[in-house]
């Protein structure tokens, strides 16, 4: 990570949102209701596609843009020329502020259905209209991180690299690096990742070069020029062995490394493997790139590959291209003025009222055991189990540490401390169930 | 379509580009064969999953970007500390300014493998370094419009309303909704697409406001209050039968409508349409909106459903979440200064080089028959063909039309006229080959 920062904003967040949070948002005020003090929870009923754990990313950039969320003059204008709300609403708008408090799980950590990721306890209004910009970060960030961090389980010790931008939405993308990244990806093709998070870029040409010279002499030449025998040079434009050949006649055995973009990528690593060793060329790596996701790559643990430029899987979540977190209102404050949970009992998707705290259960060797949620009350540490929660947000002031580079740093490492906890079965690509259970523990009375 | 417009500004896009895209111009700037003279074409090899067409969509956004694809001195800083680049080609990237030509298919048009749907004529350091941000743009922004348009197709003469932000990258989210209009939905629950493109935005109210009041009816009453008896009532946070009557109850037989977002939804819709009908209200109409793709709104066929609102699916493009559009440079000058069609021959993505030019064949009744592409000349029109290329830049300046709202109608009526003149198998939900074939003409000697 580099230590510099470059100024950047993100776009206004405060239309981002659902047409419906804002017309909530008038009814509640006429009708009185908009001040009652609301918790919303963010969690997952279920994990994607069998998958063993989730990985929460996305919070550092709902905490910049919660700076963000105010609503200028033409926002207003806007929201009043095509009736979607009175001027009662506009006027709430006008001054509006989160004052709340948001606390949640840190990110990076992982998570399972029903972990109670995201709180905001706020006045419904303030709450309210922040849920589809929240739901929209960590929905995103949240599947490409868990999607990359089952890619770098399975990588091993071999780096992976990010880049898969072509493939997303281009803001998406710079999202989709640094929660590449956050989950142990090493570095991203990226370079707006990079201007904004100092997450290390890397990249040096595609076939387009090979094919802009005369021939793919010249282009090597004009390349290793440019960028030194370090360079990686892509051997699969033409003909693989006469590129490989090539490209060690011109840089000599420092040439760093060659890259394969196509083909049977097991056998071709293997063959270029040898006959790079056989030129002489032992130091010279090999990374490959075609249409890699987890199971692509654990198919090539036994090839001798050295890095794994990861693309269309990675910024797609890999079948997964969304995860399925949701934002209810578990308790309010009822007429009394006592906080009351509430839940909905629609079927297939009713919830669990009330506040929700949660801690890990792990056992003596420190190895996690179940995921433990307790409903109106903190569950009681049995002396080996770790806090999940973290407070982002007090009164509306965001607490230091928690967005740039630092949250980005600090969440990757949160993620490589919490895979180290897991039972070893979470590594498993084959679908199956949450590899430690959730365990909800019903609230007492007050 | 509102016909007002609110001032927004895209965020940079210049870094919104592959670190490699970078490193090949300064190779290039060094080895003199940046200002080659180069040819790159967008296009796919195939469709995603045994569909039946693709709709191109993005390009509006795209050239909106192109504006922003400037280099700032924070950025050109950025690039300086991080040696992402030498100090040759930061002097190169100050001046950035896009001065060639891009023509390509019309936003909205649909397409097949190899139609060639943008192509950028340009020096070859500045068609490479638009290359990501280009293909971030039109591979998520056509993965969404080409499921959207299955989905219109699959709901006929009834509305589709797009409500999938908080399933999506924020950012994506406002670009789903331009692609869902564009493709026929009739509106979208985001309000920044409405303050953007001057699209329809729509919305209610969601479960939490029902939990936020003590009892329904309050909910119900707080509601009407507000947004009038023309409203669409939420009935399924307790008991729909239950919530259907108290409904009627209070807004009386011109109730507007009433929402459905769970369970076994033909069963519901015709149980609710009944109940509606026996307590007076036909003109109440009912919204379904769980978890609907295209197969699940063709099951509501037969169901008493008025209009479907489309989520996750449609913003994940329901199984395709990216296209697989790529942008290859497929002639250029070579030392003698002639134009040159180059392509590499990498297994499994071999290219074909040559500068391309298209045309819809149609039959005497004026049903698509063939996508006739020629290469490095226009294929001649039998008489009753269509042109497919528009000219959207020249000599770096944007032609009028083709950005913000304006942009967004048009494609709109393009992608209703050309699937009109598809043969129906084209709107089969069923996997198949693309409607048409792809004929490419080969090149004629110059």
């Amino acid at each position: 990570m580099n230590e510099r920062s470059y100024p950047w904003e993100p776009s206004p967040t405060s239309l981002m949102t659902d047409h419906y949070e804002l017309t909530m948002l008038q009814a509640a005020l006429r009708a009185g209701t908009a001040s009652r003090r609301s918790v919303f929870e963010v969690f997952a009923r279920r994990l994607p596609n069998g998958r063993r754990y989730g990985v929460f990313a996305g919070v550092g950039r709902v905490l910049e843009g919660l700076e963000k969320f105010r609503f200028s003059e033409d926002q207003l204008r806007f929201l009043r020329d095509t009736n979607v709300v009175d001027q009662k609403t506009i006027e709430y708008l006008e001054n509006f502020r989160f004052t709340g408090q948001i606390r949640g799980y840190a990110e990076g950590e992982v998570y399972f259905p029903h972990s109670p990721l995201l709180t905001v306890e706020s006045s419904f209004a303030e709450a309210c209209v922040l849920e589809t910009y929240i739901l929209s970060v960590l929905n995103f960030d949240s599947a490409v991180a868990s999607a990359a961090s089952r890619m770098i389980g399975a990588a091993g010790d071999r780096p992976c690299i990010e880049m898969g931008s072509r493939r997303a939405h281009e803001e998406a993308a710079v999202a989709a690096a640094r929660a590449a990244v956050i989950a142990g990806f090493a570095s991203t093709s990226n370079l707006e990742a990079g201007y904004r998070y100092g997450v290390k870029t890397v990249g040096t040409a595609a076939h387009s070069f090979t094919l802009l010279h005369d021939t793919e002499e010249q282009a090597f030449r004009a390349q290793i020029d440019a960028l030194g025998i370090g360079t990686t040079l892509l051997v699969d434009t033409y003909d693989v062995e006469n590129a490989v050949r090539l490209a060690v006649d011109i840089a000599g055995p420092d040439l760093g490394g060659v890259r394969l973009d196509s083909g049977d990528l097991v056998t071709q690593a293997s063959a270029v493997r040898s006959l790079l060793d056989m030129l002489g060329n032992t130091n010279t790596k090999i990374t490959v790139t075609s249409d890699l996701d987890e199971y692509a790559i654990a198919a090539l643990r036994a090839a001798p590959v050295d890095s794994y430029g990861v693309g269309t899987r990675l910024v797609t979540g890999s079948g997964a291209p969304t995860s399925s977190m949701v934002y209810k209102l578990v308790a309010r404050e009822g007429t009394s003025g006592t906080m009351e949970p509430v839940a909905k009992a629609s079927s297939g998707k009713a919830s669990v009222g009330g506040e929700k705290f949660a801690l890990r259960r792990r056992n003596d060797a420190g190895v996690a055991t179940q995921e433990i949620v307790g409903i109106s009350h903190e569950p009681t540490d049995d002396g080996d189990d770790r806090e999940l929660l973290v407070d982002y947000v007090t009164g509306g002031e965001l607490r230091d540490g928690y967005v740039g580079a630092q949250a980005v740093e600090r969440a990757r490492e949160r993620h490589a401390q919490s895979m180290a906890e897991l039972p070893r079965a979470a590594r498993r690509l084959s679908e199956g169930e949450p590899v430690i259970p959730t365990v909800i523990e019903p609230g007492t009375a007050h």
